[in-house]
């Protein structure tokens, strides 16, 4: 505990600008709360072990799924169950709060230029 | 998974009116994810075992600690560390998105009228 001071999205947000890169600003127990700014394809992947949380902050995103979509607006989230495939997409800049237990990476199994390699706080 | 249907917090926020006292709108493994309406003032209580995460959806909440107190306003969040007793005060209506292990009691060891028992979906 470091001192009581809230942890703003919109502010956090501003500190960084690469798509698809995800920071982390909080930790619940042993869960992460990352931040990340989108635009354009995600690869398509999943998570074997464990849910995935999203939350547009701002923006529009879709995740479709091999048999269907779900288009999200700020103020929405949707849980993405564990070993479901997914792809995000945004058509244009979209900001997320993301929240999945500390150790997930971004792509998964899938891998590839877009992988987050490590957690950066901010 | 019964669709891909998003979790609007505004419109789940509408659907119900009493104060202090949690819904749960969706679970992540075995985290869920509440949505409340609050006003006035709390209990003073602690969670002796997890963290509890505050995040405002609409209006502004002051959580009071013993030594010191944080105000946050829509778009920010704070995590309550394990054991820390905490006092949430609203002045005037406010909303709120809080995540914390299913099973967690909202006065935590501290009890009372406020206290909510079971799970309330929505």
């Amino acid at each position: 505990m470091t001192g009581y001071v809230p942890l703003n999205f919109k502010a956090k947000l501003a500190s960084f600008e690469d798509y698809w890169s995800p920071r982390v600003i909080a930790e619940m127990n042993d869960y992460q709360f990352k931040l990340a700014t989108v635009e354009g394809e995600f690869v398509w992947h999943d998570h074997k072990d464990t849910d995935e949380v999203f939350i547009v902050i701002e923006g529009r995103l879709k995740i479709e799924f091999r048999d269907g979509a779900v288009e999200l607006s700020a103020g929405e989230m949707f849980v993405v169950p564990r070993g479901v495939e997914h792809k995000p997409v945004a058509e244009q800049e979209c900001h997320l709060l993301l929240i999945e237990p500390r150790g997930v990476r971004n792509t998964g199994d899938a891998g590839g230029a877009l992988t987050a390699e490590g957690d950066v706080w901010i």
